[in-house]
């Protein structure tokens, strides 16, 4: 007797047995079907590569603000009409406008050494260093000494007296025994948002972090960055790894190390942009929506490939896919393209502020913002019974590669929708979860560009986020 | 109540219950730990990234009877002698000794056209051209009207008047829709491997084989073929996808298009070569063997690197880590680097006679023959009780990403332990399978190299197949 088979083949029995009782959804013969059909049609006709190509290539980076940003509204206005929707809008949003400008160098000199360049890029946010930290003005540069710690509160215990005057390298590594790549940014994730802060506050003149990545190379990797009003502002950038490795080195001589870094980054008012959004009208539950989405804007360095074109050709896909097998949706379907999720979530906060103004009850919301890698399940933010019933179609998602549906954040984007929904309603929050491996390679750098995505790997994250949306579809979950 | 919650409650009971009734292991605490410890250890202070660095760069591709698969054998058993084994020796194993030569070059002409380059590379074993299709002798070629088939029953229908005099395209592509990549390669597989066969026996007199990826690109992939003594011999290659596709445009325009290849490929007569082996002796059941391995040979174009660089090098890690937690093998481990998988199976073959005629006893054995990509889980080929056994592993591996444990086939090189085990045993084989979408993008072309691998990945799968080791190592497999 095989102990094992027999195991499973009681599983099988208590999951009938438990489902008719508590109404936990099956994956049905017509489930397998639609599913294989998305698959099909995205992997054999897809579209969403080709997409890709033109938003990183035509359109190319598009940082809120941007005129690029709005050169990626008229396109994603354009694809979403012509990719089966009902209608398709703009939702005007008021997005931050921060510039990097022209000059970014930063340059090293150990004790009397000559100059050595540095490979860095301005934190988002940063104030420059021009006519600031100089005499002379439009020239104007920070240089000091610097000082290296790992931890926050390393800079605590060295005390104002070690810190003052000088340049703070945060350089704490992402930890490589962590398996997702997630929880290793989260680690080091407050040294870029609150480096600058914490320097400043004890007299720091400037803050350099290493870039959130486990790649050893030259690139720099930028990101967002905060101050806080009770603290004077220094400027802040990014370093590449191997820089960082240099610094560090360096300071192992003994000699003094100096560093320079100029920087004409500058922060504007606030100007308007938009959320894209394309409407699918529900047949049996018009007045709930199941929102699938990404992000539209991206750093302003790279092509935004993964960070989040992605999730934007993974939408348009959905809509696309479902129209073409032919499918029709019981809810609202809505794809959102959001704008401002690198630098404040504006579009986030806009599409829940004004969902909860016209009183739009969201039953699912479903975001794409992890990268274009190999899907390999999704991340689920939910009360527990929607849980249990998302978790009951594993079995039929699983030949699709389809295995982990772990309890986890779903995206910054699609986040405010889970406190400002009227009506004490909860909608159902999931992020599809490609391979974390590869991603922070890329992530925030001039190497998040097109020819980094591998075609069958974005067209299975797009039929995984089609899946989804199907298989929360099929559901009545405010029991109307 | 939750349903599912509650199922998932029950599930966990009956295996308990089930596994203390009939023995199926189960994942301890101490499991839980030593997995972690080797995953900490390959991805904090792993070696097989830099071991694969230099098999690529300072050996290179390592064909069968070539000079550089001589260097390969002799690396191979160093880096064995200072990885951790007790022994380490070479087993000799006669192998094919084919040679592509300088010349390797094919034109077409469509209509009266000039002559166009197509991108090609002679599949292996495949006969020459020189001297054998021209008055000429030494400037050989063969040049001939083109036709183009999807399937081997179009040959037959066409008939001998169709086929003869002509090259004989094979031009079935790869399903897109297969999820899998390695079904969709089995799918076309029998172009490459019996194209020629088939083309010969109508009186075709060259075979062309599409390229076997996905990848539209103009990089020829190479592999095996073989012929048929009761049919005449004709050169075979292969053929870049997009050349395929550019030879059946040409032909949809009506003219006839004539192709000509050339090729100074060569087979000798066979030489010895060696599988590498390194031991380390067991504690408990030291007359008992539990092999993992890859296999050292490679095509000679590109670097070998997915293929299989990446599984000697895993192979490798596999000892060096487990020596390096401190842990003690109660089997006697053996490290198998197996030469002429591509074109012969010698060292498998060779292997599993040695061991049948010394009466040694493999409890298992496990291969990494399938890429550098991420591991996703295991492959199973035992008996029922065993795979059960296997699958209980499966909470313990899940946070490791280790989530598929689907029977199939696990290597080519430890295959011929299946069927040659003395006195009745069956071993386990386990096949490490990491994702395949991106493996045959790289397979058998220039393709293959070094530069391909993401370091994170290639350690992720040497722990998965430590972490294997490992847990078929703790257990009694023939209950003495």
């Amino acid at each position: 007797m095989d102990g094992m088979r027999n195991s499973m083949k009681l599983v099988a029995l208590l999951s009938v047995l438990l489902s008719s009782q508590h109404g936990v959804a099956q994956f049905s013969l017509s489930d397998s079907i639609v599913v294989r059909a998305l698959h099909d049609e995205i992997l054999g006709r897809g579209e969403c590569y080709e997409n890709l190509r033109t938003l990183c290539k035509d359109v190319g980076h598009r940082l809120s603000g941007s005129a690029s940003a709005d050169r990626a509204i008229s396109w994603g206005l354009s694809v979403l009409r012509s990719s089966g929707s009902d209608t398709a809008w703009l939702q005007p949003v008021m997005v931050p406008h921060w510039t990097r400008g022209d000059v970014e160098r930063a340059w090293m000199h150990v004790g009397n050494g000559p100059e050595q360049a540095l490979a860095i890029a301005a934190l988002g946010g940063s104030i420059g260093t021009m006519g600031t930290f100089s005499d002379s003005g439009e020239d104007g540069f920070v240089e000091a000494e610097v000082l290296m710690v790992k931890r926050f509160e390393s800079l605590d215990t060295l005390g104002r007296e070690a810190v003052e005057g000088k340049i703070v390298l945060f350089n704490r590594a992402m930890d490589p025994l962590l398996i997702n790549t997630g929880s290793a940014y989260g680690g080091v994730f407050n040294q870029r948002s609150q480096g600058a802060v914490q320097a400043a506050k004890l007299g720091g003149v400037g803050a350099l972090v290493r870039s959130l990545t486990h790649a050893l190379d030259s690139f720099p990797h930028t990101g967002g960055m905060r101050y806080d009003d009770q603290v004077h502002r220094i400027p802040a950038a990014a370093i590449s790894t191997i820089d960082a490795q240099r610094i560090s080195d360096a300071l192992k001589g003994g000699e003094p190390v100096r560093i320079g870094m100029q920087l004409s980054c500058e922060l504007y008012p606030d100007v308007q942009q938009a959320n894209v959004i394309a409407e699918w009208k529900g047949s049996e539950f018009p007045d709930e929506y199941i929102v699938v989405g990404g992000h539209l804007d991206s750093w302003d360095i790279g092509e935004g490939a993964q960070d989040d074109g992605a999730g934007v050709v993974h939408s348009i896909e959905v809509l696309r896919a479902l129209r073409a097998i032919g499918y029709e949706p019981r809810h609202t379907l809505r794809v959102v393209l959001f704008i401002n999720e690198e630098n404040g979530n504006a579009g986030g906060k806009t599409y829940a502020r004004v969902a909860a103004e016209m009183g739009l009850v969201h039953v699912a919301a479903v975001e794409s913002d992890a990268g274009a890698g190999l899907p390999r399940g999704y991340s689920l933010d939910a009360i527990d019974s929607s849980v249990g019933v998302i978790r009951s179609w594993a079995s039929g998602l699983e030949p699709y590669g389809l295995r982990s549906f772990r309890r986890g954040g779903s995206g910054v984007d699609i986040g405010p929708l889970k406190t400002e929904e009227p009506g004490g309603h909860r909608p159902i929050l999931v992020g599809l979860r490609p391979d974390s491996q590869r991603y922070f390679d890329y992530h925030h750098s001039d190497r998040d560009v097109f020819e980094t995505v591998h075609k069958r790997e974005l067209e299975l994250g797009a039929a995984a986020l089609a899946s989804m949306i199907y298989l929360l579809d099929q559901q009545n979950w405010t029991g109307k």
